[in-house]
C-alpha cells in the first residue's frame, strides 16, 4: 500500500468535488447550457483576477498562455523588458526571441526579487520599451516579485504594458489586476485553482486591448481579436475542454465559498509554517528576498543526490516533493502550498522530510520541524 | 477548506480504486459475471480468513453476522459463555438473551485481557457449555484477547464451538481459522477490509455445520442452512448488494498485492507508533494489557469534556477521532490504524493531537509525539 501526496507546484490535488464534476456526462459546447457554466465561470475568476474585464478561458497550458501574452499584444521588432530571474523567466525570453522581439533583460540572481529601482533604471535606459514580462511568483526560485509595486511605477508609463505570469500567484494572493495596472495577466487549472492541467486563463486590460489592434505577430489559435468576441458571449473559438470547464466551475465555486481573504491566509500560513520548519531543521532557504506563498524551496545537504531522494520518496514513502530546474536540478528541494492543501498536508510535508532525510544519513532531529509548523499551525487551526 | 480524515475504527478510509469500481454499472446478481466476481472475492477472503471452508458474505452489518452466528449454531436453553469486558462482548449477551440462551459470563473489567485460566475454571464449573463467544479484538477498549492460546483451550472440547468477533482483527492480525480451530468467525466491510459499511462475512467450521444441523433458533434472512448451499454455487439467497461485492474483490486485491504479511505488520506499526507518542505526550492508554492493533485508546485529562474535543476538532479540523462508548463516553479518546491507513495518517492523528489538546488548554510539547511516531515509522518507511 502506498498512499500518494503531491506536495508539488503543479500539478496539485485536486477536490474530490471537483473530480466528480469532470465524471459527469459531457454537455455540448454549442449550447446554452454550456454558454451557462461558462458565464458562471468567467464571474468567478474575475473576482480571482481583481478584474471588470473579461478572463479567456484557454484549453491549453499555462505556456500557451504565455505565448499568447505575447503574440497578441506585440509586434515584430518591438522592444520588450524582461525580468530574468529564474526558468520561467527564460520561457519569456524563448518566447520572445521566437517572435524576434528585441529584448532587454533584467538578469536577477536567481533567488532574488525584483527591486523597482532596477525596473526604473532600465526604463531611464530604454525609452522605447513596449512592454515589461514577469513573473509575480517566480516557481523555480520561489521567489515573489513585488508586482503591485512594479505596476505602480509603469503607471506613469502611457505606452507600456505590464505583462504578468500569475501561473503561481493567482489564487495565492491576492491579486488586483485593475486597481494595481496589470495589463496581461495569467493563470492555469493546475496550480492554486484546484483543476488538473489542461486550461489556462488570461485577461487583458484596455490598454492591452489597445495593443493588440495593431499586433501583427502570427497566430490562429491564440488570435485572441477572434477568441475575446465569441467568449463575451461565453462560448468558444474552438472545441474547449468541456469537463475541465466543468470543474473549473466547481472550484471556482469552492474557493469563494471558502472566502478568498481565507484562500490567501491559508497559502501564506502554510507557507509560513514549512519556511520555519525547514528553516528550523537547518536548512537553507533558496529565496534570499521575499518568498513566495505558493512553494518553498531550500538547498539539500551539499553531498546529497537530490534525484536519489526524490526518487526515494516517491517510491518507497509516496511523497512527490519537486527538486530544482535548472542548474539547480539535484541541488535544491520545493515543497508547494497550492491550492487544495491545508495544514496537515503541511505537516505531512515536514514529516516526511524529517524522516526521508534521517534516512538518507543527514543529521536530523526528528519532529524539530514539525513542532515548529505546529506552533504556527496551531493558532489558526480553524483556518486550515 | 476543511479536508476531512477518518481516524475512527469503522468507518475506515476507503481507496480511490475501491471507490470507482463500486461507481461501475450494476452486474445483475442472476448472472454468471457476478458468480465469477463472488467465487474471486470469496477466493481472497478464505485466505484473510484463513480456512479452507466457504466464508459466507452476508448483506448486513457485523450484527447482523454475530446474530447469524448465534442463530444459526445454537438452540433455545443452550448455555453459552460470553468474554464480557466492553460493549461488544455486551452485544454477545444481548444476543444471546433475547433467543432466551442460558448464558454464562467471564466478566472482565474494560481495559483487560482474557486469560486462559479465566476460561478454564468456567469451563470446569459447567460442563454443559455448548459454546465460548467472545471478541478478538474488542473495539471499546482497544484490548487484544489471545484468541489462538483459547481455541487451544477448547480444542480438547468436542461439544463446545467457538464464536469469534473478528471484526477488528480479521485484516489486522494473522488470524489462522481451522490451524487454530476457531468454530465461527466473522467479520465487517468497514473496518480492515477497507469498503463502506454494508456487508458482513462469516465462515463456519466443519463442528459449527454440524451444530447448525439441528439448531433450532428461528431465522428467515439469516438462515445458513440455505444461504451456505447457495452461496457454495457463488450465488445468494436474497439480493446482493452487488456494487460492494464488486467493490470487495478489488479491495481483497490490494490487500492480497500489497501481502497479508505487510498489512499485519503495517497494523501493528502504526499502532506501536501511535501508542509510544500518545504515552510520549502523558496519556494513559486505556488497554491495561494486551493492546489491540486495530485501534488505540487513552484517557483524556479529567478536566476535560470529550464531546466537545471530539466536535471541535471534527469541525473545526476536519479530524474524526472516536471517543469512548457507554460508560466510557466523554472519558476517553481513540485512534484506529484499520484498513487503508499509513504511517502518515498516524502522523496526522498525533500532530492533530498535539494541536487540538493545546487548544483545549492542556499542557502539550507540540511535537514531542511526532518525534516519537517517526521514530518509530521511519525505520519502516517503505512499509508505510
Amino acid at each position: 500500500m502506498l498512499k500518494k501526496y503531491i506536495l508539488t507546484p503543479g500539478p496539485t490535488p485536486v477536490p474530490e468535488k471537483v473530480l466528480l464534476e469532470m465524471a459527469k456526462p459531457i454537455v455540448h459546447h454549442r449550447t446554452d447550457d454550456f454558454s451557462s457554466i461558462m458565464s458562471e465561470a468567467k464571474g468567478k475568476l474575475k473576482k480571482i483576477f481583481g478584474t471588470a474585464n473579461d478572463v479567456i478561458i484557454l484549453s491549453g497550458s499555462g505556456s500557451a498562455a504565455m505565448e499568447s501574452a505575447i503574440v497578441n499584444t506585440l509586434s515584430s521588432g518591438d522592444k520588450v523588458l524582461i525580468v530574468n530571474g529564474g526558468k520561467f523567466g527564460k520561457r519569456w525570453v524563448e518566447i520572445a526571441n521566437i517572435y524576434k522581439l528585441n529584448v532587454i533583460l533584467i538578469d536577477l540572481k536567481w533567488g532574488k526579487s525584483l527591486k523597482s529601482e532596477d525596473l526604473e533604471k532600465k526604463l531611464k535606459e530604454h525609452k522605447d520599451i513596449k512592454a515589461v514580462l514577469m513573473q509575480s511568483s517566480e516557481t523555480s526560485t520561489t521567489v515573489y516579485h513585488p508586482v503591485e509595486e512594479i505596476a505602480k511605477v509603469l503607471s506613469e508609463e502611457e505606452d507600456i504594458i505590464l505583462i504578468v505570469d500569475g501561473i503561481t500567484s493567482v489564487g495565492v494572493y491576492d491579486t488586483r489586476m485593475d486597481e494595481w495596472g496589470i495589463d496581461v495577466l495569467i493563470t492555469g487549472s493546475q496550480k492554486a485553482l484546484m483543476l488538473p492541467p489542461g486550461l489556462a486563463f488570461i485577461s487583458l486590460s484596455e490598454r492591452a486591448q489597445k495593443h493588440m489592434e495593431h499586433s501583427n505577430l502570427p497566430k490562429y489559435y491564440l488570435d485572441f481579436k477572434k477568441e475575446m468576441k465569441i467568449q463575451k458571449l461565453n462560448r468558444t473559438a474552438y472545441t474547449p475542454a468541456v469537463s475541465m470547464i466543468m470543474g473549473l466551475n466547481v472550484a471556482l465555486g469552492m474557493l469563494l465559498e471558502e472566502g478568498l481573504q481565507n484562500v490567501y491566509k491559508r497559502h501564506a500560513l502554510c507557507a509560513h509554517a514549512t519556511r520555519e520548519a525547514v528553516k528550523s531543521l537547518g536548512f537553507t532557504l533558496l529565496c534570499e528576498d521575499v518568498p513566495s506563498n505558493a512553494v518553498t524551496g531550500f538547498y539539500l545537504p551539499e553531498e546529497m543526490e537530490g534525484r536519489g531522494f526524490l526518487k526515494y520518496m516517491r517510491e518507497k514513502a509516496g511523497i512527490i516533493f519537486s527538486g530544482g530546474q535548472d542548474y539547480l536540478e539535484g541541488k535544491v528541494l520545493r515543497i508547494s502550498h497550492l491550492g487544495y492543501h491545508g495544514g496537515f498536508d503541511t505537516i505531512i510535508a515536514i514529516s516526511a522530510l524529517e524522516m526521508g532525510m534521517k534516512k538518507f544519513g543527514v543529521d536530523i532531529q526528528l519532529g524539530k520541524g514539525v513542532r515548529m509548523a505546529e506552533t504556527i499551525l496551531f493558532e489558526n487551526m480553524d483556518i486550515v
